[in-house]
């Protein structure tokens, strides 16, 4: 239940990010809701395609659907007004991320396979709704030239397998991990700390 | 065999589609003829992948490849003298993403999901080719801007699903919902409809 | 083991040529990461979920991940000098492209399909990592333009079907038909054949 409600916000948070991404490239309404769409449930539909768990996570749970929408709609009616509420979508999107990475992760492990693959699954649930929500607007991603969001997601992966190491209950891995992410992702923000570009360097 | 005539035509018709766009920006014969392919059969493949029905059907079933490769010749030879179809092509087209509409759905409907779901299947099926096509071609998707192409499969599949409920032949629901995708298309060509795009109203 | 190291040798190849294409869009060092991965193994992971051979391949066995993760950190560090490895490189990834045209071949007809299906496969192996590559860079893909990559790998799918129906020994087709991509590619690099664009014919 508590999952869930944080797995709806940030559902909604994700999906506002793309609503505000598409109208910047003056989408028409259907251009919106698909970029809200897919910058939601791209991550964990890329996820779910690649470890073959099909029909993927949003076709057989409706939340998604239902969430996605009312976001869209909610964010076109007050789009002037999404401003006020940077810092609310901010936080959301970041627990957002949280929750994100840890499920991706569980997932990979329900299969059986590696750590490694297992932080790799939770860093694409998290981060390639964003992704696949650029190549759609014909950009870079973002991700991959000046945000800390994946590394923060891999950093709350290998907490993850460290703690699940100790005698520790399951939920609390579970919780802790999501809160690296989180915790990781609000200091790299807050002293706009990245990861160098490789660039300068080469030439 | 009256929709496999169809299903020959609509995949003609795509193909061609991919053909133009993609001499347009200047490819050799192999992009061209991955271009038309991906316009042809990509929404499919999308649909496939998603609902987890691999191999994806291009590949247990020929007549399409070869439907591609023929179109992609007769169009490489006659790329001079294509504007003289331009109705012709526009009509299959527009066929196709009906007959594509209505055949996404009944693969959800037989995956068991949700109708929601089986529209979303449906409008995959007859648009995302061309979304991919565009992504390949370093565009933003045309559908995501300016044409009516996804709000016509979306009634389609609501017509579809509103007939299910009375008590008419399968084959009629099937016709009837992909005439309205049809005709809801030709009308908004016709007479320049389109959804607004809703960016001048932000700033 | 003596194919093990060739596709080591590729792998490595490939990351290279992802991280040589991400250190000039100025991406940061996640970004460089997964476009060295994307590179490498994104035609074979496309092929897995195209055939529905799920967990992809590099999520159950570990080798790619550790060569590409030791091809990145290798690559930015020698970043400045790579031009002297210029022409290893470029063997290696020939190489690289003629085991993958091979194993894709092998893996469509292990599931059943029609040899164009297994060529198409194979070509997908080889070349739609860089596909991948170039759109998340966001750029047209090269080998649409001016590559004779694809045609050397379809060439390869060729030789390959031609051979099986003699009385050779598999390992001999396997080895012969890999042979083929590489010798064309190099010949094809060598005296600068590409295929025409068949743009300019249009105007």
């Amino acid at each position: 239940m508590f999952f869930q409600i944080i797995e709806i916000l940030g559902t909604f948070a994700f999906s506002i990010s793309g609503v505000l991404v598409a109208l910047e490239k003056r989408m028409d309404a259907f251009g919106v809701l698909i970029i809200a769409f897919v910058t939601s449930v791209g991550g964990g539909t890329l996820r779910d395609v690649l470890i073959g768990q099909t029909p993927v996570t949003w076709m057989e749970n409706m939340i998604y659907v239902y969430v996605i929408i009312v976001a869209t709609i909610f964010s076109i009616i007050f789009r002037k007004r999404l401003n006020y509420l940077r810092t609310s979508l901010f936080l959301f999107d970041t627990i957002g991320i949280g929750l994100y990475t840890v499920v991706g992760i569980e997932k990979g492990l329900f299969m059986g396979l590696h750590p490694i693959i297992c932080i790799a699954l939770g860093t694409i649930t998290a981060c390639f709704g964003g992704v696949i929500r650029d190549i759609l607007c014909n950009e870079i991603p973002v991700i991959f030239r000046k945000e800390v969001y994946a590394t923060a997601c891999i950093l709350g992966g290998f907490t993850y397998f460290l703690l699940r190491k100790l005698p520790i209950d399951n939920n609390i891995v579970f919780i802790i991990s999501g809160l690296v992410v989180i915790i990781v992702r609000l200091i790299a923000v807050k002293f706009k700390i990245s990861l160098p570009s490789l660039y300068k360097n080469v030439v």
